[in-house]
């Protein structure tokens, strides 16, 4: 019997990598590590090894393994884009500006890339994907969302038989870590997200995490790619957890849910996307509540493969490089086949973004009011005027001042487009007895 | 010989579907439903039709959409096979025999394979993979372990950068229904079963999905991709479910835990690969607990991505078919390509699997006594012989006869080489007072 193991002529494919961060640290030590498996799997057919690496200080230290070839790093990109070199471009700068330069001109030398920079694809994806197509150059992105979990490239194949009904995700690590111990050990929001900056889980300016943005970032890629539009970031609506306070988890908690940071993405039957990052209730027994930690989840609904959940980790070095490897597979594949692209980008030049004031669910409401007789009647009275129901209301004693002049007041309100919860909370804020304006959570059924 | 199918702008790729049952209906409705976008996707490169189906009786009604081709179906798999109007041959009748000889002619045609044969690709793997390479022709398998769960691809293509340290799934969905009707509503084994066959979820035979070869078929296909060596069926150690009571089902609930078959895939530091079918007793807090009724579950332990879990459907007409568009995407991409293969095959001639004798873990014994003094001490004492730890022995008082003269003792044992285990209780079985064979589950610690 013939059993045949091809090896073929191996080539040695070099690797442009622009910034030696902890990602790119990441990838340089899978690749020290794991590099002859990975030919191996490959039947033979290449060796990926990094032929030019981009800082802005040769000098300083790195955390990386093995021996540095003299030369191998340089301060100037265009001299690494356009080394001969160098077969695939890896950026990984960050930022929507060099890292911008940098893939256009890989791609526009006909040199793969491959990218964890969500911000950049999410705000400028337009331009450098309609690059791509022109170029026929292939853009690879698995890092830019949840890094341990493979999400772009089960939408990108694995699911291109569905139509996506529905995505529920936990992507944003920081702001899980956050809530879960403000849910598991009752720390205050200022206290969880101090903790997460002294593990390294939050950076320094932890703004993108916390406001929701870097969430938001990653849903636009995904729903870029399931439903096949651009989407405008301006058009979606984002809120983050900087809100979020110890009694909303507690009273989640007593009603039987937990407080996730979740990113929101429906297809609905005339073909309206709906997308948005808002804290929101879920129940306890759902495996979305089960995430803990920095990990990551998403929940997936295709019209053929049904449900599907992806956990892992989100972010860190070795997830991530383990996503920037496999597109670096994927784009040596590519090298020198006719038809680069498998990985679909977007197929349709625009679509309809659902507004999100009219995307329903119910709510959590949370008012800091005077404390005074008739402030349940007088916001009750405008939620009534505007047709919203009510299923709850409490408002807490506190317990180091019982007598305080000014309390948290919780509504539980019945399902209603936001559109119509904003047009009453605008009327409630004016009340005198309320003193800042609401804190509004979604509380989901996740089916 | 080697057929490249030159691929024009929007190419028309012919299936020719082996197989027109439960999955086949559910491909060919697929294609119907969703085929514009799937070519929208795929930047319109090509356009999927399934061209022929090979049937037993084409006159038998079928519960497929739309219109049907006159002379579509053929009782002749070599007429398929050989079609030029079939471009990728879709192979779903099942079994051993004419499924090898149809995928074996496809690959010498040079026509791409899209199976979901998982006892096809355990037994015969080796020959159809050399074939495969032999005619660089690729096979593709994801329909064949849990449909709804691109595992198949995480696994070739996600995890290409690491070495996978672990896998522990749930990949069987009749016996995950069975153990869980046991579990949630006390039900027996036998009227569980009965209540699967019932809704769909076991055949009539279901042989292969209670006694764990089902599963064990698809963890061999797991494992020959993750450590890249052919793995013989008979070099595992494979028990079902067959053995579960209400007995075990309730044990598991006071300890903490619940009853689950798990496939355990590990490598060791030595390089030796573990692979086992067993029920398994898996703490209540662990996700894999979570897993109810037909759904699946993998987790995948990688040395650079870390933990992740892939959860869906296991099976069923949609999920199944939606793995198998999946694979016919990749296929219809590759026709063209000079390489055609991206998914990883066997790579390694051999590797060496760790005899089931050696691999440990706490294990759950459940012995059918002669209820009499003594009983316990016997037992204990060959235990004791072979330096196995009791952590828990208990011995339930028959609630239905308290003077029942044969009753179940249980007795939890700490963690030991499973051969010293076998040593210990085939002494243990010689004793008069023990009336038949024991019944072993691990205790799985998943970390």
């Amino acid at each position: 019997m013939v059993t045949l193991w091809v090896v073929n002529a191996c080539s040695s494919l070099g690797i442009g990598l622009a910034g030696c961060g902890t990602v790119g640290s990441g990838v340089w030590n899978t690749l020290a590590c794991n590099g002859a498996l990975i030919t191996e799997r490959a039947g033979g057919d290449f060796h990926l090894h990094i032929s030019k690496i981009l800082v802005r200080d040769p000098s300083k230290s790195r955390d990386i393994t093995g021996q540095v070839p003299d030369g191998i790093f340089t301060t100037d990109w265009r001299a690494l884009v356009a080394d001969p070199a160098v077969h695939i471009v890896v950026e990984l700068i960050g930022g929507t500006g060099d890292a911008f330069e940098i893939v256009a001109a890989a791609l526009r030398a006909g040199k793969p890339v491959v990218t964890g920079n969500k911000a950049l694809l999410a705000e400028r994806g337009v331009e450098l994907f309609a690059l791509s197509k022109e170029t026929q150059t292939p853009i690879h992105f698995e890092a830019a969302v949840a890094g341990g979990i493979p999400i772009i490239r089960i939408v990108q194949d694995s699911f291109i038989g569905n139509r996506i009904l529905s995505f529920y995700g936990i992507i944003n690590g920081t702001s899980n870590y956050i809530l879960d111990r403000m849910t598991e050990v009752s720390l205050s929001f200022e206290a969880a997200l101090a903790e997460a900056q002294a593990l390294g889980y939050a950076e320094a300016h932890p703004a993108l995490d916390v406001n929701g943005w870097d969430a938001a970032h990653k849903a636009i890629l995904l729903a870029t790619l399931a439903y096949g539009f651009p989407i405008d970031p301006a058009s979606i609506h984002v809120s983050g957890i900087e809100q979020v306070r110890p009694a909303d988890i507690h009273f989640a908690k007593t009603l039987g849910y937990v407080v996730k940071l979740l990113a929101v993405i429906r297809e609905h039957p005339d073909g309206a996307v709906e997308l948005r990052i808002q804290p929101s209730f879920v129940a306890k027994s759902s495996i979305l509540a089960s995430v803990h930690g920095v990990f990551n989840a998403i929940a997936v609904q295709g019209d053929a493969a049904g449900e599907a959940l992806f956990y892992g980790r989100g972010a860190g070095q070795n997830p991530t490089a383990s996503a920037v490897v496999a597109d670096l597979v994927e784009a040596a594949r590519s090298l020198g086949q006719s038809s680069g692209h498998r990985g679909f980008l977007p197929y349709r030049e625009s679509g309809r973004m659902l507004p999100v004031g009219e995307t329903s669910t119910a709510y959590y409401v949370r008012f800091d009011v005077t404390d005074r007789p008739g402030v349940i009647a007088e916001i009750a009275g405008i939620l009534a005027d505007h047709r919203i129901g009510i299923s709850g209301t409490h408002s807490p004693v506190n317990p180091t001042d019982p007598d305080a002049e000014f309390v948290d007041m919780v509504f539980l309100l019945h399902t209603c487009p936001f559109g119509k919860l904003q047009a009453a909370l605008s009327k409630i804020e004016t009340l005198d007895c309320v003193n800042s304006c609401p804190v509004v959570f979604r509380i989901e059924s996740l089916g």
